[in-house]
C-alpha cells in the first residue's frame, strides 16, 4: 500500500473513521480505498479470539489456543532464548488465526504484590521485564505479527483504573517504571504501544504527549501506532493531539463527529490526523493475511511445558527431599485439590480457552513408577463447607504415606484484572492443613499456585520442600511432575521478592491510594530496592532460587575501557562459573551495582545484566555481563538527563539479589557534574567550590576569615548559615558579602570560567 | 497609637522600611512619625539578647537568661500548665529586657529523628505540639510580650533548609503539619507568626498566598503579623502580596527600593502595602516598654528545676531500681562526663546564656547523703584520645560501687540548627562502656541526654533503669537528682517514638531528599501512625514512661450529644484512674481514636485528647476527655474541607499508644458525604448508589440483566469492568448503556435528586 498516497486521497471523515476501530476487535476498513480491515485480539499468554463478526459480550468462550505460562511465571525463567520460542509460537497461532497484533506483553512493574494484574507482568524490577519482554517481543514479531507492549504507563493496580492518578516523580518513571517499555521499544520495536487508563500526575496517560509523543517517539524512536486500552480515551481529540493513533473499541456515536469538528474549528491540525492516519495505516500495511504453516499443536503444548519447567522456583529443599526418590511400593500422597483442578492462569481480558490442560495430579499418576500415587483433596475451591472432612481424608492419607506433595494456592477468585488483593496469605484452611499434615508426616513438599507473591512466614516452615509454580499455563502439570521426578532441575528464580509481612512491601502505606490518586511515596525503592534499603529480612529476595546441583563462583575479572565523555564506557565483568554437583543444571548468573558515592539517594544494588547458563556437572564456564554508563547513572531531576558521577561503584556477582558470591569495586571517573555556582549557591557551596572558593576568600579575607569575630572563623555559625544561599547573606549586615560584593564575585566568576 | 491615622500620614518610601527591620533585632522606628522600634529576640526556651546597638556576628555572647527545658524535653511532661507558667517566666524576662517579642515556640513536627532542629520541636504529633505551644503562647502573652509562632510551614528538617521544597499533599498537611499552628493561632492568637525557609510544593513559604493568606488569615483568623525567618524572603514584593509583613534582617540595600517600585508600577496595589505596615504598628502599638516587677531569677530557676522534673521519662526501671535506695556508706557510682558538663540545650540560635547550670554530679553529692558520690568521667567529649584511660577509671569505680549510674548522650556537636544527623547512635565509645560497666556492677541506672530520638537497641538492655532527660535546661541536674533519689516522681511521657532501628522510621526513603526537593511520601503516617500502620515493633511507643507508683484504669463511660449536622456532636470519653501504689504521682490519660470503616486509608489510632491527672496513693480520680467532630473527621482532598464518615470509631484510653487501658467503639451516625453520582462515576458506584443503582437497572434490565450473555448476570465480567466510568462503557457495543441511555439516566437522576 502506497499509505501516503490513500491518506492523501482519504475524505477528513474516513481519515476520522480510521482513528478507531470498527468494533471490539477490528480496525475500520474502508473498500473503496482498498483499505482492508485488521483483527486485534487479547493476550500476552496466549490468544483470547473471539470467534464470529459480532462483538461479544464476556470474557468466555474463545476459540482454543496455547495457554503459555503467565508473564509471572516466564519472567521466573531468567531466560531470554525461552520467551523468544514461546513468542513465536504465539505468532504462530495469531498468524493461523489471522490475527493481526496480540495485545501484550505487560511490562508494568510489581509495585505492589497485591496488584491483581501481577500475573500478566513479569516482574518488580524494570531490567528483567524489559529484557525478557524484548526477547517475546521478537517472537512474536518473526511470524508477522504484531504486539502490543502496554500498559504505557505507570498502571500498578486495578483499584480506581481507570480514573486513578499514579503521583510520581520524573526520576522514580525514569528509573523504575519507564525503562522496561524504553527497552522494548529500542530493541525491539513493538508494531503498537498500548496506552494504560490511570492518569500519570493528573493526565490521563491516553492524553500524555510527554508520554506519547516526546518520550516514546521523540526520545525512544519508537515507529509504531498507538492504541488505547479497551476504553482509556477520555477525550478523543486530547488524546489525538497527544500521540493515542487509535481508539479502542470505537465510541462509534461520538469520536469522529469530535475529530471533524476539531479539525474543521482549526482546534486539531489536520496533519496530527493525519499523522495517526498513517500509523494506522502502516500497520494494516504491514498485517499479512497468509495463515502461514499449519500450526502443530502438540509441539505447542510441549513447549509450554518446557517453558513451565524453566519458570518452577524450588524455594527450600530441606535434606534434598527433592528430587523424589520414592521407594517401591510405596504411597505418595498428592494432596490438594489444585493437583486435580489446576491454576495455571488468571482471570480477566489475559484468560485464554486451552487447547488442552495437564494436572500434576494425571502426570505424577503416569510418571512416578512402582509408587501408588494416592489423592485427597485436602480442601474445596469454593465454599468451605466440606473442608474438615477434605482436610481428616488428607490426614489420614499423609500419616500412611511415604511422602506428601501438597499442592497449594491462590483461590482463582483472589487474582484477576479489574481488582487487587488487599492481603497476601493463602486461605486459611491450606495453611491450617499444613500443620495438620506435618503433624501427620514430615516429609512434606508444598507445590504452590498463584500469580503474585504470598506469605509464606508462618507456614512454610513446616515443609521440607517449597516449588514455587506461577501460574504456569496449561502444561504446567506436567511440567511440576518433571521436576517433583528429578527429570527435570528446576532452574527459575524470584523475579520478585516474597516478603515476611504485607507491611514490609515499600509501598504498603501508599497502596492503593485513594481519593483519585495514589502517591508513589517509595520512589525508586521498589521491590528489593525497598527491602534491602530498609534492611527487611524477607522469606526468599529477588533472584533466589535453588537447583538440584551446586553452583560455584569464582575469578571475577572488571575490565574498564572507553569512557563516559566519549560515549564509549564499556565495563566487562566476567566469572568463572561451575556446576559442583552431580546433575546438569541452570544457573542464573546476576550482576548488581550500587554507587554509595551518589549524591542523591540510591538503592544499595540494583540488577544490571545477568545470563543463564546450562552446565553439566563439572563443567566450568566464563560468563561475562557488560555494562555501559546508562547502567552506572541516575536520572537527574536537576539535569533533566541521565547523569554519571564519578566515584565508586560496587560490584556484586551473584546467585540472589543476597547471595552475593563476588563482590569488588570500580572507580569511574568522570568530570564532575556541577550545579553551576551562582547566588543562589550556599556559602558552604561555594566554599568548597574550586574557583568560587578563592574568590570569596580573597574578597572577604582580609575583613573577616582570621579576625576574632570572623564569620569563618566560627564554626558553630558556620554550621548553622553554611546552608544559606550567598544572596540571603547580603542581608545580615557584616556577616559575609553584601550585595555589591556579590555582584562582583559573580562577575569575576563569570570571567574565570 | 492611632494606627490608621498614622499610616494615612506616611510616605511611600516610610511604609516601604517598616516592612523590614532597622537591623538584626530591631524594626524600623520613625521619629517624625512617633513610631519606635521594637526589639525582637531569639528564643524559644530561653531569651538569647544580644546586646549593644550594633549588630553582632556569632551566636554567643547573650545577655544571661534562664535556660528552661527545650521544647523536645517540655513536650514530655504533656502539661499545659506547665508550659504556661514556663511561658510566663519567659514573658518577664523578655519585659526586663526589653524585648517585645520572642521568637518562639517552634510546633514543626518531627517527621524524622534525624531532623537537626527536633530538639527545638515538641512532638511528632500535631495535637501535643499544639496544645503545650498554645499553653507556652498564653504564658508568654500574659506578660505584654509577643510571641512568634514558628516555622510556618513543613520545616521539618535542616539539609538544604533555605531551598528544599517540601512536597507534600494537602490531606498530609492538614492533618499533620499544619494543626498545631492551627490550634495555635485559633486558641492563643500569637502575636506574630514566622515564616519558614523552605518551599512547599515549590513555593517559598514567605511568599506562599495560600498558606499566609487563605489558610493563616482566612481561614484560621489570625489577627497579628507575619514575620519572615530570617533571611528566608527570596523576593521581597512577592511575598508582601503573598503577606509577609516583616522582613528580617532587612534587605537594606534593596528591599525598600523594590516595594517602592512595585508600588509606583502598579505591580503592588499600595494597599497591601498599607495592610503590612499596619500590622507592623500594631505590633508596635501593643508592645510596652514597661520593664516589669523586677525579676526573680532565682525563682525562674527553681522552675527550670520543677519543670526538667515534670519532663524527665524513666523508659525502663527493672527490679525497681529507682529510685536510688543506697546504703549508708556505699559508694554511688556516677559516670559519665555529661554528669559534670551536663548537655542541656542544643546550638544554633536557641542558644541561651544561662544564669547558672546545675550539673547532676554536684546535686546528686549534695542530696545523696550518707553516701560517697564517687565520679569518673568515662568517655572524653572531644577527641577519644583518652576514652580508654577514662573508660578503665570508671569501670574500676563501678566495681567497687553499689549502684552505678552513668550520664550518656549525645555530643553537641550531633545537634545544632543547621544539619542534620544522619544516624541514631550513641557514640561507640558509650554503647561500648555500658557493656563493660555491668560486667563489673549489674546495679547500672543510664542517664540520657539527647535533644532527638537515638538508638537504644543494642545496650540498653544492659541496664536496669534508663531515664531520658533530653536537654532538659539549666537546672536538669538538680531534676535529675530529685528523680534519681525519690524526691520527685518521673512523669514525663514521650512526646516521640523511641524506634528499634532509623530503617523503621517512615520516612525513612524520603529524608532529607535531594535535588532541590523532599518528598514526604509516608503522608499522613509519621511518627507513631507509621510504626503502628507498620507493625514495626519500636524500643519505647509515643506516650510511653513509667512512674513509681502504679495506676488503673476502670469505668469507661462514653456519651454522645449532639450531631455531626448540626454542629454540635460532642463525645464524652470518663475513666476513673487510681493510683494503685505507695508514691504520689502524674499520670498521663491519652486518648486514641482510630476509623477503621474509613474510605480512606487513616491512622490505626490518633491521640485526640490527653490530660495530666496528679493522684495521692489510693487516690481515684475521674478524667473526662472530650471529642467533637473534627477529632474523627479527616481531610477531604476531594471534597477540599473535612469530613467526617458515619460508621465505627475506636476509643482507646491507655497510658501509651501501645498501653491501651480501655478500649470501646462508638457508631457515628451522619448523613453520607456522596460522591455525587455522574457520567465518570464506575459502574459499581452506579449499581450501588441508592438512586442511580435502580434507574440503571430498570433502563436496562429488559435487555440484560437475567438474559444468558447478560454483563449484570455474569460475575466475572463485572470484576473485570465494574471499575469503569458508565460513560466509557458507552464505547463498549451491548454492553451495559450507551450514550443516549447515559444521558437520560442522568436527567431522571438530576429529576429525583
Amino acid at each position: 500500500m502506497d499509505v501516503d498516497a490513500v491518506v492523501a486521497g482519504l475524505s477528513l471523515a474516513e481519515k476520522a473513521s480510521l482513528c478507531r476501530g470498527s468494533g471490539f476487535w477490528h480496525t475500520q476498513a474502508i473498500e473503496r480505498a482498498g483499505i482492508p480491515r485488521v483483527m486485534v485480539t487479547d493476550g500476552p499468554h496466549g490468544l483470547r479470539k473471539q470467534p464470529g463478526d459480532a462483538d461479544h459480550v464476556g470474557l468466555s468462550g474463545s476459540v482454543p489456543a496455547t495457554c503459555f505460562p503467565t508473564a509471572s511465571a516466564l519472567a521466573s525463567s531468567f531466560d531470554t532464548d525461552l520467551l523468544y520460542r514461546v513468542g513465536e509460537a504465539l505468532g504462530r497461532e495469531c498468524r493461523a488465526e489471522q490475527v493481526g497484533v496480540l495485545l501484550g506483553p505487560g511490562v508494568n512493574i510489581k509495585r505492589s504484590p497485591l496488584c491483581g494484574r501481577n500475573f500478566e507482568y513479569f516482574s518488580e524490577d524494570p531490567l528483567v521485564a524489559g529484557v525478557l519482554a524484548a526477547a517475546a517481543v521478537r517472537g512474536v514479531q518473526s511470524q508477522g505479527v504484531g504486539t502490543s507492549l502496554k500498559h504505557f504507563a505507570a498502571n500498578n493496580q486495578e483499584t480506581d483504573r481507570l480514573r486513578v492518578s499514579a503521583d510520581v516523580d520524573e526520576r522514580t518513571l525514569r528509573e523504575i517504571y519507564l525503562p522496561a517499555f524504553e527497552r522494548v521499544v529500542t530493541e525491539a520495536q513493538p508494531w503498537t504501544v498500548m496506552c494504560s487508563y490511570n492518569k500519570i500526575n493528573g493526565t490521563y496517560a491516553s492524553q500524555h504527549h510527554w508520554l506519547l509523543t516526546e518520550v516514546l517517539r521523540d526520545e525512544w524512536g519508537f515507529e509504531g501506532m498507538v492504541v488505547s486500552d479497551w476504553g482509556a480515551v477520555a477525550d478523543r481529540v486530547a488524546a489525538l493531539a497527544a500521540g493515542l493513533d487509535l481508539e479502542m473499541p470505537p465510541n462509534l456515536q461520538t469520536s469522529d463527529a469530535q475529530i471533524i469538528e476539531a479539525v474543521q474549528s482549526g482546534a486539531l491540525d489536520e496533519a496530527v490526523l493525519d499523522t495517526a492516519v498513517t500509523r494506522v495505516l502502516n500497520l494494516v500495511d504491514r498485517t499479512t493475511t497468509d495463515k502461514g504453516d499449519p500450526l502443530d499443536l502438540e509441539a505447542h503444548h510441549a513447549l509450554a511445558r518446557a517453558a513451565a519447567r524453566d519458570c518452577l522456583v524450588l524455594l527450600r529443599n530441606d535434606d534434598t527431599i527433592l528430587p523424589l526418590t520414592p521407594e517401591p511400593g510405596s504411597t505418595l500422597a498428592v494432596i490438594g485439590e489444585f493437583a486435580r483442578t489446576p491454576r495455571y492462569q488468571g482471570a480477566g481480558s489475559s484468560q485464554v480457552n486451552p487447547t488442552k490442560v495437564e494436572t500434576a495430579l494425571d502426570e505424577l499418576t503416569r510418571a512416578a513408577e512402582g509408587v501408588t500415587v494416592a489423592f485427597a483433596a485436602g480442601f474445596g475451591l469454593g465454599t468451605t463447607a466440606d473442608d474438615e472432612s477434605l482436610a481428616q481424608e488428607a490426614v489420614e492419607l499423609a500419616s500412611r504415606a511415604h511422602t506428601v506433595v501438597a499442592f497449594l494456592g491462590l483461590p482463582a477468585s483472589d487474582e484477576s484484572e479489574g481488582f487487587d488483593r488487599d492481603h497476601l496469605d493463602l486461605p486459611a484452611s491450606q495453611t491450617a492443613l499444613v500443620v495438620r499434615l506435618v503433624a501427620a508426616n514430615p516429609r512434606l513438599v508444598v507445590v504452590l499456585a498463584n500469580g503474585s507473591a504470598i506469605r509464606l512466614d508462618g507456614w512454610e516452615h513446616h515443609a521440607k520442600a517449597v516449588l514455587e509454580t506461577w501460574l504456569g499455563g496449561q502444561a504446567a502439570g506436567g511440567a511440576i511432575a518433571d521436576v517433583l521426578l528429578g527429570t527435570a532441575n528446576p532452574s527459575g528464580r524470584l523475579a520478585e521478592t516474597l516478603p515476611l509481612r504485607l507491611e514490609d512491601n515499600p509501598s504498603y502505606l501508599n497502596f492503593p491510594g485513594d481519593s483519585g490518586h495514589v502517591r508513589y511515596g517509595e520512589g525508586v525503592f521498589v521491590g528489593y530496592r525497598g527491602y534491602d534499603a530498609l534492611a527487611r529480612e524477607v522469606s526468599y529476595p529477588f533472584g533466589h532460587g535453588l537447583s538440584y546441583t551446586t553452583f560455584e563462583y569464582a575469578d571475577l575479572v572488571v575490565e574498564q575501557t572507553g569512557s563516559h565523555a566519549a560515549g564509549d564506557l564499556a565495563i566487562s565483568v566476567k566469572c568463572n562459573v561451575t556446576n559442583t554437583g552431580q546433575r546438569a543444571g541452570k544457573e542464573v548468573v546476576q550482576l548488581y551495582v550500587g554507587a554509595p558515592d551518589a549524591s542523591v539517594a540510591r538503592p544499595i544494588r540494583e540488577l544490571k545484566s545477568f545470563a543463564k547458563v546450562d552446565l553439566a556437572p563439572g563443567e566450568t564456564t566464563q560468563v561475562e555481563l557488560m555494562l555501559g554508563s546508562r547502567d552506572l547513572s541516575y536520572w537527574s531531576e536537576l539535569h533533566h538527563r541521565w547523569v554519571l558521577e564519578a566515584g565508586r561503584f560496587d560490584l556484586a556477582v551473584g546467585a540472589s539479589s543476597r547471595d552475593l558470591r563476588l563482590t569488588t569495586s570500580l572507580d569511574v571517573d568522570t568530570p564532575p557534574v556541577a550545579a553551576p555556582l551562582d547566588d543562589s549557591s550556599s556559602l558552604q557551596e561555594w566554599l568548597a567550590d574550586p574557583i568560587g572558593g578563592p574568590l570569596l576568600l580573597a574578597s572577604i579575607g582580609a575583613s573577616d576569615a582570621g579576625t576574632p569575630n570572623g564569620v569563618l572563623g566560627d564554626a558553630e555559625l558556620l554550621q548553622v548559615i553554611g546552608n544559606f544561599p550567598l544572596r540571603r547573606l547580603c542581608a545580615f549586615p557584616g556577616m559575609v558579602v553584601d550585595n555589591k560584593t556579590l555582584d562582583g564575585l559573580l562577575e569575576q566568576l563569570g570571567a574565570q570560567r
